[in-house]
């Protein structure tokens, strides 16, 4: 039993945060700080984002040995939007190998706009965290299967990531955005005159409306920050659950979608992020944020605000103390530090 | 002594590579195999470089401990050619700071070729990494000296680093880059145009001629393999030299010089460097490429046969070989790795 | 009678072309050299296109007094295909004012290719004769209307501009060109997205599709040089049918599509005809042609091999020895030319 | 002597303005109506640009008979500026071949800024009217002689188009044009990288400077608009200045240089230009403009306020008042306007 192992580690003190306590209290007082930011807007788009309030603030953190905490609106539900970009990435990438995958999608940052309407030297769009990419991942989900079996594939692929959380779908959320969707079709037509997706897929026979279909339902797949920080663990724990310790997906798509959150996840800020906070993340316009530290644990971060470039302002905030703070970034040095303040937790 | 640290730590087993072995013999076979490899072109643009032996293949490797370890042609010199922008800007932002050398150079990866004439959307070369900003970094060289101070500052540096190994001057290859630098030019003016240079710097009074001159100096910077493994364990180690355990540059900038090198640091190649290897890495087109594992070592490798982009052929070929026998991708899983065969060495 | 006035000024020797007879021996030596030709490529992206015969090789002249000359297969029937958008400009600018029209669409080249998918600098757009823009054109036809009256309408009007001539609908190409229309609907959402369509266009309420079967109806009108060349010098003529003397299109739009043709005609060999031939041209991917010799004449040239452009080989060629020939050219100096051969017919 | 031509074609009525007096006194109307505008600002980069008055307008017309009319500050000097591009082209073109001159030269608008760093799909330069192109023809000029001779060459031939009016070299101008090239050095040395110059060119013996040089001697030749007119009414005329009825140009870099002033004569106004205007021009950033009626006239305006795009104001608003009044446009209906009261001069 997972439990079991938790406490037998606690008793052995080999948890991966060896002082739980101080370095969630640390914790605690940066969430504190986020909270009194007025910055950013709501997305305004549908009606469904625009209805968010403000001062949502809530935060979840899960560890790889699944050590759990929580603060504000944690349990507060919204949909997944763009992080579900990453999840399908990784459930796609386990099912037919990462190696299919890229014959369809790149794997680097375009250096133009997320939705921009073009495609890499060859003719293969940039990325999967981009919005065409995104679009081609979605055709690869069993597409001999029917909509509702697709669907419904992915929904307890979902709930599996989750170890048992709320995964919900949010059906104004879906019609709305279909309804605002002409870049999306914009991207799709392009891509589809250039053939970027697979042979078998159904967007030669059926059209595009169904797979746009399929890409905005997981668009609108429903959870809250206590249920994304465990789904965000299971990517820092090589794609194994850290509450149900069930192997969920391949560790090698895990690692591969930790390497695109890293420099394509968070839209046009991610290059700048990259250099400042150092760790995978992925954003949503609903105004979350999912970020990874490798081996050690997973957080979600939920609060309506944006930035201009479509990032939660108190996400990216309290990312920006979290690394002040602890010796997290990807390229800290663990043995000489300039800041001998900077605590290994 | 470092020399007396080193021989305890062996004697408690606390090395960062504690089976040094096993480690060398499976580094061994993977130089052994990369050696038969006759892929690749000699850049030709200037003798200098098309005179180098495309059978030339050395490697070196130095812990963050101090261990050293080298095969083949590792004691044969080589100009660093662009390796030298990644400590141009390691130095540099050690003695003014990261925060100010980023008033004048960007982070991010461009999208674009390494030397194509553009800016950022704030006016600034994208990062320090492609020719734009190397040169913007150079003109922030003590501006106010002469410019044979100015050399002799970097030279020293450049031996700090290096812990007192090699580190010389090729005159015929630096007269020969200078011969051939129309597009260093056109970016040059191009950037003076737009005062891309800080207003202290000598451009403005002086012209471009001098610092040129002093950017492609230190493109001509001559080592080897053992001494560019230092080096690169020194950025490996917060900044400290491994051999002499002297603070040579900020643990910062070795940070901020890591993310760009795992961002930029391979041409047009790096997102896919980035994603296939997940190491910070840096080449040039004399066939030098090192490279970083932070916190554990550093690694040059130096062959001159360069693929399309620009690197390396041999030096990518080990590094690919290397993450497939050890998890140092950035993103490797530590606890629940798919191919248990893989090793932390 | 038209007949009467073009009697009265041959008596009166008062034609715009007074050595007739010499003119026609000289333009049937042009067109019999043409035929040689074996260059180019029959358009094969949709089966009635690929079907039509290389051979096959047309020509026809109108006067503004209304002389004709034919010659070879001119009465052959193909579809308008993209000529249909200069017409289609001319009509909808004669009804609702040139000002009106370009408030949603430019009138320079794009420097791009016809199909790429980019806007002006005022989300415009480029110009009529790029696909985006000939379909934002189209939405501007009687947009409170029905379907049905709206394609009648254009009908009556390209009939009226004919003077009588045979102007027919192909629906085979209807159907096709509907089904490999991938480009223009991804053109067509993105530029619904920035509401590139007029408020009251049916894009907003009913979406794409009917608009772009009306544009594809009107790609799919079917004439013969005879008639198309009637067609061209109305456009010479100041909108006056030069066989019915009718008002069908304003003079100041007259005026407009000429400038565009002369510099957007020819796709992306547009830039060089100008410089070359000098005369205002559009050519379709039948193998049409039309060009205008402006208060002088109208030419239809058909000849379905097309070059890497888009352009019938066999109408260029045409082109190129007609100004050779003859002082047509724009900018041919009428005084002091240097080749004296050449002609002022 | 021209005189005794003027004089005989007077009395036979031959002229080419029949009317002039009335036509006069029309195009004084027009230049008065102009003189009122406040809009604009005179260029600022150099001092003897900046110095300029901006209430300064003059005007003169001269017609390919000869016949000429000035108003305001016609006798006032300036420096030709970017006119020269539209001179140098015609002289090179003559000397030594249109078709020599655009194996280096492209002949289209490149939809992209005037002095933007980039080239054509040839690796070309995309026209001779912008500062790339004109740089690569100014190359072109006698290549093999020494500087002061290709300077000489070039004055005299611009004092036989001017038929004896006054053309001076404005040394300050040019001594501050060359401290303020980055931009153009830039582009130079791009083009070298590219081999854009003719191999004979003293640019990879010499370097670029010497070129640069006699590009910017070019630009600050010095005339006023009663020789301006004369020189553009030598373009009008095939080549044949109408005062010396001497031969300077071939016909065939007439028509070319009237072609590409057509398209690209007015800087990113080009396309709006043409299209509302319909005369081939050129501009420069002294506030002159020349316009080029073919086979009738040419006419100088100068005035130092410029609009955005670098054209003088209240010469653009004069040219579209001319164009409102005269079927001038190139693509007028001379039998059927609209508009009947635009006159036929």
């Amino acid at each position: 039993f997972p439990c079991t192992i938790l406490i037998s580690r606690t008793l052995r003190n080999q948890l991966i945060i060896p002082s739980w306590l101080e370095f969630t209290q640390m914790i605690e007082t940066i969430f504190d700080s986020c909270r009194e930011s007025n910055e950013g807007e709501v997305a305004s788009y549908i009606p469904q984002l625009a209805r968010q309030s403000p001062h949502t603030w809530g935060m979840s953190i899960c560890t790889i040995d699944g050590q759990r905490f929580s603060l504000g609106d944690s349990k507060k539900n919204f949909c997944l939007q763009s992080v579900s970009k990453a999840f399908n990435y990784a459930i796609v990438a386990s099912e037919i190998g990462s190696h299919v995958l890229h014959q369809y999608v790149g794997h680097e940052p375009s250096g133009r706009l997320f939705n921009e309407i073009c495609l890499d030297s060859n003719n293969m769009p940039h990325n999967p965290l981009i919005n065409a990419g995104a679009i081609v991942v979605t055709s690869m989900i069993k597409p001999t299967h029917s909509m509702a079996d697709r669907f419904d594939f992915m929904l307890k692929k979902y709930r599996k990531l989750a170890g048992g959380g709320h995964v919900g779908f949010d059906n104004a959320t879906f019609l709305s955005e279909r309804d605002t969707a002409d870049r999306n079709y914009a991207l799709s037509y392009y891509m589809k005159e250039y053939r970027c997706f697979p042979d078998e897929s159904q967007v030669y026979e059926k059209g595009l409306r169904e797979e746009l279909d399929l890409y905005f339902q997981l668009c609108s797949l429903e959870t809250n920050c206590d249920t994304a920080a465990v789904m965000a663990a299971t990517l820092a724990n090589g794609g194994i659950c850290p509450l149900s310790t069930e192997k969920c997906l391949g560790s090698r798509p895990c690692r591969d979608i930790l390497s695109l959150m890293y420099s394509c996840g968070m839209y046009d800020y991610s290059g700048k992020f990259a250099f400042q906070v150092g760790l995978p993340a992925k954003s949503g316009v609903s105004g979350i944020m999912i970020v990874v530290i490798p081996n050690v644990m997973g957080i979600a971060l939920y609060s309506p605000p944006l930035d201009k470039t479509g990032n939660s302002c108190r996400g990216v905030a309290f990312c920006r103390q979290l690394i002040d703070k602890f010796n997290f970034h990807n390229y800290d040095s663990l043995l000489h530090p300039d800041d001998s303040r900077k605590i290994d937790p």
